[in-house]
């Protein structure tokens, strides 16, 4: 540290951090400036010309009163994600079943405030979405642990099991499934929701790439237990957007409004989500060209002796190596950035153009196994 | 609750929520469609043309890779906020010293998730910035309330005395102070500091309205210690675009980035943040024209007989009214929307334009005291 950073001789271990937070490192991926990037299951189709242009002008309309806080309850950009969810699903919802934050992250953090915390548990099925069990730490919600089968899918019925006999507060539900990729029919959600005494989560973040029903059928049959998160990062296109939501009984978003900071979504997100979400035609309809591209990348990856996990979302976990962080290393030297999600053996690669997955697939064939 | 919306039939009551959250309501002052709004310290010039100019070329430029995640460190914003911040309090500042969220609500909770939680404790003066406590409690950390002296000055001895008797893991000191409008000079300040046993964070959300230099001069004498948190919704005009920051020792924004949820800030609010940083001289420009108006409306205030608190920020907490409740009803039956903060026989008005602060004037004359 030079001279123009004043501090700069203190170091991490001279401040009175929280002792669970000693010795660890940020969450994130690698972002790298490499060719050809699929490691966050961004969705590679960049915004159409109108979007783009729809969410500066959307904008421009805002920045005209910037100097006011934004509508802290977001009702209208909530009543557009009502409406976008009641097409999609068919089931049709108004704005007092949705709620809307800084990512999908904000809002399990969020449910954790209202529901977790000291003295409160939080169960998952592991591996999956690594921030779960980060965010209930973060909000000292102790954090229980069950295993996916050996091939990464889930026992619903041994799940049920677990939760009925550790009796979590909340029950986190990955479908599809990050990262291994598989989903739940919603017969076998029944028995998860059944066996909770308390919240479950189904997070539905790849819920567009899935060829099952979304559990936002279940929410008039589990009001008080269920909520569905979701995001507009990835079949939406919007990761730079930051704009996570979720589907619920109107009661659990009064409890997330007893939690959430005041004035959360800016002025700025609410005007460039409610552009993007006019154009869901034009970005949804890549998810077809995505979920056709997931198939043959599957399908080259046999071929090549690998075996790919079966996926219903943008991504492919996919083995078997000897040593995953030295040929995650080797692809990154190929130009091509994939995630080592810490799951011996494997790695996993987003669905990208064709091409980019052309560029993947050849090399693989020189990636040491 | 129509059929339109599934599990309306539920309430907060049948949800399993936080033992402390029940009752609750949620923070937040009325959004009311009144003539005057005068109740949120918001800036009532709104932004020059340029500036919006500026904000949607700027968003459109970003537009174009919304599909890609923004950058997670927001390093070309937190630069420009360390360049701001270093010509106005000339305290040489690189972008390690500066830590930026989505309004400063975000930063102070990231601060008690860092240095707060269960078995920990926060200090604050009260009244003051009524989300301290809220956020504290939020994160689980209990909260200390010190009460100002009876003319809502700061005893910086007593408070000195108080911190190290209670050794607090964080302690708040607000300058100026919210709702109170007081500021604290440099080298009383210090005598809280020295008192500390953990952090001091001293919130400067109206800094720029201030007659006291800014407490980032003392990061390089306390840099395990102090934390400067600051917003651009007062003085620079973006209570829209949600943007809060901070100025510490590097170390200090290590600890932030364990607890901060990655991706936190959206390529649509950096590029925001920064096209209206590029337009400081023009919306700063406001900030002496509110100081002067907001010595005219004490002036006033006092001409009229009412007993005004001296303030250095751009609001004026005053009195004496025999119910504060029925003369915050009154005013807003006059057009003119002003904050009952809670505080008995007071009321705080936020500095408007000359022409709205002649209206909130000319009803205070028939305000039933």
């Amino acid at each position: 540290m030079n001279e123009a950073t004043p501090g700069g001789e203190v170091t991490l271990a001279d401040l009175p951090l929280r002792d669970d937070l000693r010795g660890r490192t940020p969450y994130g991926a690698p972002q790298l400036d490499v060719p050809i990037r699929l490691n966050t299951n961004e969705n590679p189709y960049p915004p159409p010309p109108e979007l783009v242009d729809d969410v500066a002008e959307a904008v421009r309309a805002e920045a005209a009163s910037l100097h006011r806080y934004p509508d802290r309850d977001a009702v209208a950009l909530r009543t557009d994600l009502a409406d976008y969810l009641t097409v999609s699903t068919r089931v049709v919802l108004s704005e007092a079943n949705v709620w809307a934050a800084n990512g999908s992250n904000e809002i399990l953090q969020q449910i954790l405030q209202a529901f977790g915390g000291p003295g409160r548990t939080a169960l998952g099925f592991e591996p999956s979405y690594s921030m779960h069990p980060i965010i209930a730490t973060g909000t000292r919600t102790d954090w229980l642990p069950v295993p996916r089968r050996a091939d990464f899918s889930l026992d619903t019925a041994r799940a049920a099991e677990a939760v009925a006999e550790r009796k979590p507060d909340i029950v986190f539900v990955t479908s599809p499934n990050n990262p291994t990729g598989g989903s739940i029919p919603l017969d076998q959600l029944r028995g998860v929701l059944d066996a909770a005494p308390g919240i479950v989560v189904v997070d539905e973040a790849y819920a567009e790439f899935s060829s099952q029903a979304s559990a936002i059928e279940l929410i008039a049959e589990y009001p008080a237990k269920l909520i569905v998160s979701r995001t507009m990062s990835k079949a939406f296109a919007f990761a730079g957007g930051r704009l996570g939501y979720l589907a619920a009984a109107p009661a659990m978003v009064d409890a997330l409004q007893l939690v959430r900071l005041p004035y959360h979504l800016s002025k700025v997100t609410q005007a460039a989500a409610r552009a993007a979400l006019r154009h869901a035609d034009a970005t949804l309809a890549s998810v077809h060209r995505l979920s056709a591209e997931r198939d043959r990348v599957v399908e080259a990856l046999l071929g090549l002796g690998f075996t790919p996990v079966p996926s219903d979302a943008n991504f492919v976990l996919f083995g078997q190596f000897s040593d995953a962080p030295a040929s995650w290393q080797s692809y990154l030297d190929h130009g091509v950035l994939i995630r080592d999600v810490g799951i011996e053996g494997h790695l996993r690669v987003t669905i990208g153009t064709p091409e980019e997955n052309d560029a993947f697939l050849e090399a693989s064939k020189e990636i040491k196994r």
